[in-house]
């Protein structure tokens, strides 16, 4: 094993698009040197969004290197949680920027997780018409994810994510130090991204997960190469499709079953992260397309025994409290915005690396394949 | 005088902004056509926003114009007035259109003046990330000006649109006939915006308003050529520039002094409305740009005298219940999103139809200059 030592430079993965390209950097140790690099932005203050989790560990750095760079810095903070991408948080929060005179040429500071980053992004794209920021991602789901993208938002009474903006941060630093101090839970429930972007179409990145999984989520050097290949995968399909009007939707493997199960545990934490969603979301989108035909069900099981292995759920037995009825979830996915013209659209899979947006899948079909699901009580699953 | 038929082709002046070109119509009756205009965007519904002033007199023959052309429609009111530019509207507002299933491909119609086109873009902005929309303004303030452009959003407790989106409509529908059961009040302060178009760029338009302003508020087919022009000047400047990085600030001509008259009454409709701070903020400007010595005192004259003429107030001194102090406009000013660097940008006038942007703005000569204009109380303002 060679040691771990902070890089001089590090990993650059810049995302192309026109008019707003910018990169994200990803290295232990950014954090220190943020201030020097937002300053090149040419910003004269920012607002730092956190979270009372956050803020206590990183918020004194980062405020420290953004003044040291000679910028004016505030910090406003919610309280942890998906509970904060509300209309209160989110009014609390541009008030609270305004309040700090950050104008058009400033900055915002999304310092956290996905939560954070989704909130900060978006009260960034309002405030003043849009002002410029910047993604500090906290956790390793923020930095595979949601720090990616440009998409951001509240959640709505109904539906997760439901209102928001496409906004492009200027600059994304995923300083990967800052994961050493997260929840197994956590780091687990951001590695169901990771192993997603394999799923979508990179089957040999499915492998080096399977091969490289423990030192993935034990902080090795290996969680820096799948954090910046997860960002390079997900640049290279936003890039493509900024605004989802086709091949992003790719990014939503297993989501239409994880926004659902996620709103019928009414986004309780307690029960069930966004991550454990996901997981389950993409065993049961497996498992889904090979019920339909579509995909070997040895690649199905694969999917599910490498996801378990590494900790995660793949069964709706495995929510906490249960998952509800399949009614229940079928009436959370019709109201998620992937319907299209009263139609329920998925995304499938001929196999591991092989998945497709199939757009009218009969209600009937998935009301089935749930009621399943929910039958099932063993280890099917796997 | 020739009588004032329904014509039968509307004045259609293009919006020639690349990828999201749009039309905005203007004549008598375009709103029992709406449905089969909306028809033609593809839509299959639309959700209606509109106040409880407009709803009761043209939301039925909207909706049946609607429903008559196959699309599915809901109305969604607010209370009348500034107010409804907040945080709590904008959530409800929100949350019913969801309640009401409107898509990616569906449409937000505003029914209204310009605090629903206001409020509506906004939301459709931001709902699902941004679903198109349609502004059928019912003022004539809206039809020359706030429906015009895509500026959409809400006040905050910093001051007015300090949070919203750049959102461009599908469709303007400037029905005239709609202007017709206009309060003379109202038609007295879109006409202020009438006139500011005028005094911006085009002196011989502002000679026009000279001759037939009286025709113009009541509601001859001049009225309509002025709607049309206003439209093709604003249009012509949010083409040349969309996110107002330069020339559209020329549209502010007369708002850094109106937005803080606004302020320092409260957004109190019964005291000042938009249009009546606007007329005040034009005179000044003018004014304002005599004592720096770029402008004839004669044009300032000439501005303010038709501006009362026309009915409407033109001096501090006009303001019910007093415009506050020179130190309190002075810190409304600071507020407003004109500021960049700490500094006032005004827009001033070598003479009418001259205007131009002049960024670094001492705030002693804005003292000064504001100290006389309190000072003052005949009518030195004509």
């Amino acid at each position: 094993m060679t040691p771990d030592p902070v890089p001089a430079v590090p990993t650059r993965v810049p995302v192309a698009l026109e008019g707003r390209a910018y990169d994200i950097l990803v290295g232990r140790g950014l954090l220190a040197g943020a201030g020097e690099r937002l300053a090149a932005l040419k910003a004269r203050a920012a607002a730092v969004v956190s979270d009372d989790n956050v803020a206590p560990l990183h918020g004194d750095a980062l405020l420290a290197s953004l003044r040291g760079a000679g910028l004016r810095a505030d910090l406003v903070t919610v309280p942890p949680g998906e509970g904060s991408k509300s209309w209160a948080s989110l009014a609390r929060v541009c008030d609270a920027i305004l309040g700090h005179r950050i104008e058009r040429g400033d900055l915002v500071v999304a310092l956290g997780g996905g939560v954070v980053g989704d909130l900060a992004g978006f009260a960034a794209a309002i405030v003043r018409r849009g002002v410029r920021f910047v993604q500090i991602p906290t956790s390793l789901l923020a930095q595979v994810d949601s720090s990616v993208g440009g998409k951001t938002g509240i959640n709505s009474a109904h539906g997760k994510n439901l209102v928001g903006a496409f906004h492009q941060p200027s600059l994304v630093l995923a300083d990967t130090a800052l994961l050493d101090t997260l929840p197994l839970r956590e780091a687990r429930a951001g590695y169901a991204e990771v192993v997603k972007y394999g799923l979508i179409d990179d089957e040999a990145f499915f492998g080096w997960c399977e091969a490289h999984w423990e030192r993935v989520l034990g902080g090795g050097p290996e969680r820096d190469q799948a954090v910046a290949q997860s960002c390079r995968a997900k640049a290279a399909v936003v890039v493509r499709d900024e605004r989802e009007d086709g091949d992003r939707a790719l990014l939503n493997l297993g989501h239409t079953f994880a926004h659902a199960l996620e709103r019928v545990t009414a986004y309780d934490s307690r029960r069930l992260v966004h991550g454990e969603a996901v997981a389950i979301g993409l065993a049961l989108a497996f498992r889904f397309s090979t019920r339909l035909g579509l995909c070997p069900g040895q690649d199905a099981r694969r999917v599910a025994a490498h996801l378990a292995r590494a900790g995660l759920p793949t069964r709706l037995a495995e929510v906490p409290g249960g998952a509800g009825t399949p009614e229940a979830l079928l009436d959370a996915m019709a109201q998620d915005k992937k319907v299209k013209d009263g139609q329920l659209t998925f995304i499938l899979a001929r196999g591991i690396g092989r998945s497709f947006i199939a757009p009218g899948i009969a209600a009937a079909d998935v009301r089935a394949f749930l009621a399943e699901a929910f039958a099932e009580t063993g280890d099917a699953g796997s």
